[in-house]
């Protein structure tokens, strides 16, 4: 029988989301398991095989799978493991040899492993704006909780040496600049995330007496500057400008890397484009070489949010 | 007839050396030639040929020369011209269609152009430290008048969606610092080329009274700070302390894109490798995520810097 189908999984914290995906990128059957707290490696991925198995049954396509891709923190393409994953409990403390496992409980259907970053990046590449504009070389950038990166060169991810290539969220984009969770001080994520967004915002409200639509608030979050961004809050839009000027800096670093056609933004902070774009576009052109300066596009994921992690890490199973 | 041997043209803006090279690196007959100060392409481009034309003579393998590999500053592979290169009077404002027209004045010998730093990688690949430790993911930083660099992914060199991938010279190293050559601020060939460092040196001087021997010296240069480094003056050894670490830190960076294996250093700093290794090292692994950290070498070219242009040009024409 041919084998016309792919199954998407992607691993968070929270949840994993899957669903079976035919070539064009229609979802055919999908499902939402719910994270398990156990930090027993075995019994996790076999839950998860039988939420894979049922699936399959349920698309009518058992027999026509012709492979599983999941994106996952720390997942390694290489070695198919997820190592030191600190938001999943079992693989938190070690390496956990995943694709193995989990290919193993599906009845020997091959398993591809990546992280999330990269497989959101191979989605853009076989479904997304890379797809409907041709574009070969590109950089995903996820503007999520944390910033993940994906870089495709002449259409294929990078996976470097050890198969951990683009970690761009951990790039310095402010030297000796906040301490970010990884460790480091400055790293791209904790300016350009969503975290990092609303930290922006918490730290100017406590240096200045500045009005704001903001202030009072308990817990502020990215959608909280977001909301008041909208409501034409000064506080607010300024939290955006400065988040999109330090990107957009750093981006400029990235083309001289690997002098990309486009940049593809992606996460929950990336839908605050209206506030983004501009002061982003101008800091990367800004700081690009002449050569580079108003020829890079800058665009955002036309895939929905919703069907976008399960269709990147399918893209991974072609 | 076997085409068994290559010729090496390194382009610069003092002279042209040119050799031809067996498969094993060997140079068996070289050439300097003089820079031309003519504005015309085509006279500059028909005495190289002259000269190139005699060299082969001389080596005695006429008729079994494979190709003529390029180094320049400007160089595109994907184009083969060299454009906007403020060094070169006859390429310095607009673009000429090199390749094309060197090899028409060679009788058709196949020409293959690419920048320097890009040739001085394929050069350490082909012959040098990265053939011999067998390393297929590197990154060539070359520390001469500039900052240039070569980016090798799984064997081959990175040209990018333009072939212009690679200029990591000017990614920012400090945010708002030094005005660089190329117009931007902070660029890290405003630290870290020899003219980087011996600015720093100057700096130093003026904001100090502290006693060196490089006081009253006019017109420091690098190889004055070495010189003076060698002879235990604290102020030099400092300089080489802090251009190690910016270029440490930046390294950290571009580990985080390409996880590549090892950093290979050549040109005229890296010489000052008994001041620069420690402390580039420690400012890398400080700035690496965890999962690097220790484990990128850092390495110093192999190959003598008399016949690394050459070497590293011909290496383009295999």
């Amino acid at each position: 029988m041919a084998k016309n189908y792919v199954v998407g999984i992607d691993i968070g914290g929270q949840s994993s989301k899957l669903g079976v995906v035919d070539e064009n990128g229609k979802i055919l059957a999908r499902d939402i398991i719910k994270a398990s707290s156990s930090s027993d490696p075995k019994k996790v991925i076999d839950e998860l095989a039988k939420g894979v198995l049922a699936l399959i049954e349920k698309s009518g396509k058992k027999g026509e799978i012709r492979g599983i891709g999941v994106g996952a923190p720390n997942g390694n393409y290489y070695t198919g493991c997820i190592a030191y994953a600190p938001n999943l409990p079992w693989a938190a403390n070690g390496s956990v040899d995943f694709s193995k496992m989990l290919s193993e409980a599906c009845g020997g259907i091959p398993v591809t492993l990546t992280n999330d970053a990269n497989a959101a990046a191979l989605g853009e590449r076989k479904y997304g704006i890379a797809k409907e504009l041709k574009i070969k070389h590109f950089i995903m950038i996820t503007l999520g909780t944390g910033v993940g990166s994906g870089i495709i060169i002449n259409d294929e991810l990078l996976y470097g040496s050890d198969g951990f290539a683009g970690e761009l969220g951990h790039t310095c984009a402010v030297r000796d600049g906040r301490k970010c969770g990884c460790g480091k001080k400055g790293c791209l994520e904790a300016y350009c995330s969503a975290i990092g967004a609303a930290r922006t915002a918490r730290e100017w409200l406590e240096e200045s007496k500045e009005e704001s639509l903001l202030r009072g608030k308990k817990d502020i979050s990215s959608k909280d500057v977001y909301d008041a961004a909208k409501a034409g809050d000064k506080l607010a839009l300024r939290v955006f400008e400065y988040t999109g000027t330090i990107l957009g800096s750093s981006l400029a670093d990235f083309v001289e890397f690997s002098a990309p056609q486009a940049i593809v933004l992606f996460g929950g902070l990336a839908n605050a484009k209206e506030f983004l774009y501009e002061p982003t576009l101008k800091a990367m052109n800004d700081n690009l070489l002449p050569i580079w300066r108003n020829k890079v596009q800058l665009l955002f994921s036309s895939l929905k949010e919703a069907d976008a992690a399960i269709l990147g890490a399918s893209a991974l199973a072609w």
